[in-house]
C-alpha cells in the first residue's frame, strides 16, 4: 500500500481522516451546521472543507438539508450539515464459547438494545454470524441489520483467546472469521478478546464507568481479565496483557491448561471452585448453589470461597502496585453473589496495595452481565472506529497534562 | 480558568494547539516552508494558518527568513519559515536522591549530551536547581542555559517518589520545586517520577530502544519501574504505577519501609541483599563487592543473588501476564553485573510467563545507567510536550489499527 495511490495510511490519509473526525466531532457536539458555521469552528480552509464534507455526505455519514431562512431572509434556504441518524450504527457482538450476545448504539452513542442466544459449543462459523445477524435483528424494532449497516459504522466484534496483531491462531479461525464477517457486513470489523471487551464496558457504561484506569478481573468457567489504561483498552505486545488467570498464585500447585503450574484459574474458576468445596465435602451441582450454601451459613462454602479470594486479592494486589488503577472490578460467576469471597480479597488487597495507594483504589462488583462483551465490542467501535470516534480520538494529551491522570478517580 | 479569556484547556485552545503542532510538525518534517505550501499542506484557512504562524514566530519556535528568488524571478523574495535552531532545545534534568544528572537534545530530537554531579542528600532545593543550571551549561559547549531555552523548548524533570496530579508530597516541596524550575526556566516542567522517567528512556534509546509495550524494574537503594504501554509513559491513577518494588513476595517476610511486610524491595534492595549476603556468613563492603566475589565463584554470594533473581522472576512474571511487554528491562546496581541474578529470573519468567507469550518476550540489561532518568526527563519532552511534539504527538490510532500492536516485537 505504501507509496501507492490509495495509501490509507499516509501522512496525507491520516491528516484527511482527522479532518474528517474533526467535521463529525463537530456536527456531534453542535448538532446541524451551516457550512459556514462549521468552516470557522473546524479552521479548514473552504476547499478542504468542501472536499471533506463531499466526501462524508457521498458515505453516508453526514446529511445535508435545507432549512427555511425565515420571514426576514430572502434568497435560498440555508443548507445545514448534520449526522446522518440512520448511519453510524455501531453494533458490538460477543461470540462467547456457547454463546451469542449483540448490543447495538446509535449516532448519539446510546445503547439502544442487547440480545443474546445460547448455541452448541461446536456450532461453525458461519452458523454462528447468522446467529448473529438474526439476534441485530431484533434489535432496534428490526430496523437494523449487520448487512444494512453501510459504509460508515462499524462493528467491534469479542472472541475467545488472545488477539493480536499476531493472532496466535491458525487461518481459517481468526483471520478466517473476521472475513466473514467483514464479507457480510461491509464495513470495518474490529476484533478484540471479549474479557478485554467486558473490561472496557465497565469502564464506559458499567461499574467503573467514566474511570480511566481500571483493572477488571472475571473469574468464569476460565479466568480472564484485562486493563483500562488513560481511558483506553490496553492490548499488550501481540495482544497478550490481561492474562490475570495466568499469575501463578501457587509454584507447587496443580497444572493449568495453559501448561503452567499452579496459575490462578487453577484455584478460582468455577471448576476450580466446586472441586475445592466438594474435596472439602461439600455437595453443590453448580457455583449457583455454592454460593447458596454459603449464604445459608455453609462453613466449608464460606471458607472454600474465603481461600480463593485471597488468591484473587493477591493477584490483584500485585497488578494493582504495577500499573496503578483508581477501580477494580470482578466479575463472573464466582464473584457475582455472595461476600466470602469480596471479603477476603478486599483484604488481601489491604495488607498488599502500596499503603499509600490503598484509599485510591476502589474494589466494586461488575455489573453488565453476561452482554458485557458485546457492549465492550460498541464501546470498541466509539473509542477507535475512523468514523465514529470523536476529535482527538482521546483526550488531547496537551490538553490534560501528563498522559492519564483521571480527573474523576478521587470523586 | 473556564470560561475565561485565556482558556487553555477549553475546545478551542486545544484546536489551536492542534494548529500549532501541525505547523511545526510539518517544518520539522520537510525543512523550510513557504507560507503557501505550508498552507497547502496543512489544508489550514489563510487567517487561521497566518494566526498561527505569528504566534510561532513571536514564540520564537519558527524563524522567517527571505530567500533570493532567483534570477529568472522578480520582485520580493520567497518569505521562508523554518524552526529555529536556536530555540526548542530540550533539557531532562534527574533529581535523585544524592545527585544531579542532566541531558540535553537539540531541535532534531538527537541528545547532544549528559553530565552528572553528585552532592549531599540534604542539599537545598534552589541549590539544586542551581548545581543542574551549572551542568546544564557544561553542555553543548557552554551555548545552553537554563534560563535562556526562552518559550519554546521544556524541560522534563525526574524526581523521587510518586508523580501524579494528586501527590502525595507536601505543598512546598513537590509544588515547591515545580515553581522554582518554572520560575528558573520561564518555560513548561514536566515532572515524573526517575525511575519511570528511566523506563521511558530505556524505550526511547536504551534496552528496548523503540519498543511499545516495555517492563522496566530497577534494583538500587529501592526498588522501583516503570511501564511503557503502547509507546506512552504509563503513569496510573494518581502517579501510582510502577510500584514493582512493593509488590509482596513473601506474606510472613520483612517489614518494609512504605508499611507493607514481605515486599520486593524487603529482598532485593541493595541493603537487603547484603544483609542475606553477610547473615549466610559473606563479608562484602557493598554490592560492587558482592558481584566480585559471586564471579569469583564464592556459592553463597551466587545463592544470595539467585534467590533474590527468584523472587523479582515471580514478580516481572506476574505483571508480564497482566501487561503483556515484549521487552523486560532490568536496571541497578543489584542487576548490572553477574550471570547469577539474571539467570534466576529468566528461570522463573520460563516458569510462570503464559507459555505462549514466553517467546514473545525479551529480557534484557538496562543500557542508560545512571543518566537514564535525565534522558527520560527529554524523552518526556519530546513525548509531551505541546511545542517539541510531532503531529498527531504519537502514532495516530487509525492509523495503526488496534491502539498499541508493536511492529517491532516480533523482530
Amino acid at each position: 500500500m505504501l507509496g501507492g495511490m490509495h495509501d490509507h495510511d499516509g501522512p496525507l490519509a491520516r491528516l484527511r481522516r482527522g479532518h474528517e473526525e474533526l467535521v463529525l466531532g463537530l456536527l456531534r457536539r453542535h448538532g446541524p451546521l451551516s457550512r459556514g458555521q462549521l468552516g470557522q469552528r473546524a479552521g479548514l480552509s473552504r476547499t478542504t472543507l468542501s472536499d471533506i464534507v463531499a466526501e462524508l455526505v457521498a458515505s453516508g455519514a453526514v446529511v445535508a438539508s435545507a432549512k427555511d431562512p425565515g420571514p426576514r431572509r430572502r434568497g435560498r434556504p440555508v443548507e445545514l450539515l448534520t449526522l446522518n441518524p440512520q448511519a453510524g450504527q455501531a453494533i458490538g457482538i460477543d461470540f462467547a464459547r456457547r454463546a451469542v450476545h449483540v448490543a447495538a448504539a446509535n449516532v448519539a452513542h446510546e445503547v439502544i438494545g442487547s440480545a443474546s442466544a445460547a448455541h452448541a459449543a461446536d456450532l461453525p462459523w458461519p452458523d454462528r454470524i447468522d446467529l448473529a445477524d438474526s439476534l441485530v435483528g431484533t434489535l432496534a424494532g428490526g430496523a437494523l441489520r449487520l448487512s444494512a449497516l453501510g459504509t460508515v459504522g462499524a462493528i467491534g466484534v469479542g472472541v475467545v483467546g488472545p488477539v493480536g496483531h499476531l493472532t496466535s491462531a491458525p487461518p481459517g479461525d481468526a483471520q478466517g472469521r473476521e472475513e466473514l464477517l467483514a464479507k457480510r457486513f461491509g464495513g470495518p470489523v474490529l476484533l478484540d478478546n471479549n474479557t478485554r471487551l467486558a473490561a472496557l464496558a465497565e469502564s464506559t457504561w458499567g461499574a467503573a464507568a467514566g474511570r480511566r484506569n481500571v483493572l477488571y478481573l472475571r473469574l468464569s468457567h476460565g479466568v480472564g481479565g484485562g486493563l483500562v489504561v488513560g481511558g483506553a483498552l490496553h492490548r499488550g505486545t501481540d495482544g497478550l496483557s490481561g492474562e490475570l488467570g495466568h499469575i501463578t498464585v501457587d509454584p507447587a500447585g496443580a497444572r493449568c491448561e495453559c501448561g503452567g503450574t499452579g496459575c490462578l484459574e487453577t484455584v478460582a474458576s468455577i471448576g476450580a471452585v466446586l472441586r475445592a468445596y466438594r474435596a472439602a465435602g461439600g455437595r453443590a451441582a453448580d457455583i449457583a448453589e455454592l454460593h447458596s450454601a454459603a449464604d445459608a451459613g455453609d462453613r466449608t462454602a464460606h471458607d472454600v470461597l474465603h481461600t480463593v479470594g485471597g488468591h484473587v486479592g493477591a493477584v490483584l494486589a500485585a497488578v494493582c502496585n504495577a500499573v496503578g488503577p483508581g477501580v477494580i472490578v470482578i466479575g463472573g460467576e464466582v464473584a457475582d453473589r455472595g461476600t466470602a469471597l469480596l471479603t477476603a480479597v478486599e483484604q488481601a488487597l489491604d495488607a498488599r496495595v502500596l499503603p499509600i495507594a490503598r484509599d485510591r483504589v476502589t474494589l466494586r462488583r461488575a455489573e453488565l452481565g453476561d452482554v458485557g462483551g458485546a457492549l465492550g465490542g460498541i464501546a470498541l467501535v466509539l473509542h477507535e472506529s475512523p468514523l465514529l470516534a470523536g476529535y482527538p480520538a482521546r483526550p488531547d494529551r496537551t490538553d490534560s497534562g501528563p498522559a492519564d491522570p483521571d480527573p474523576q478517580e478521587d470523586a
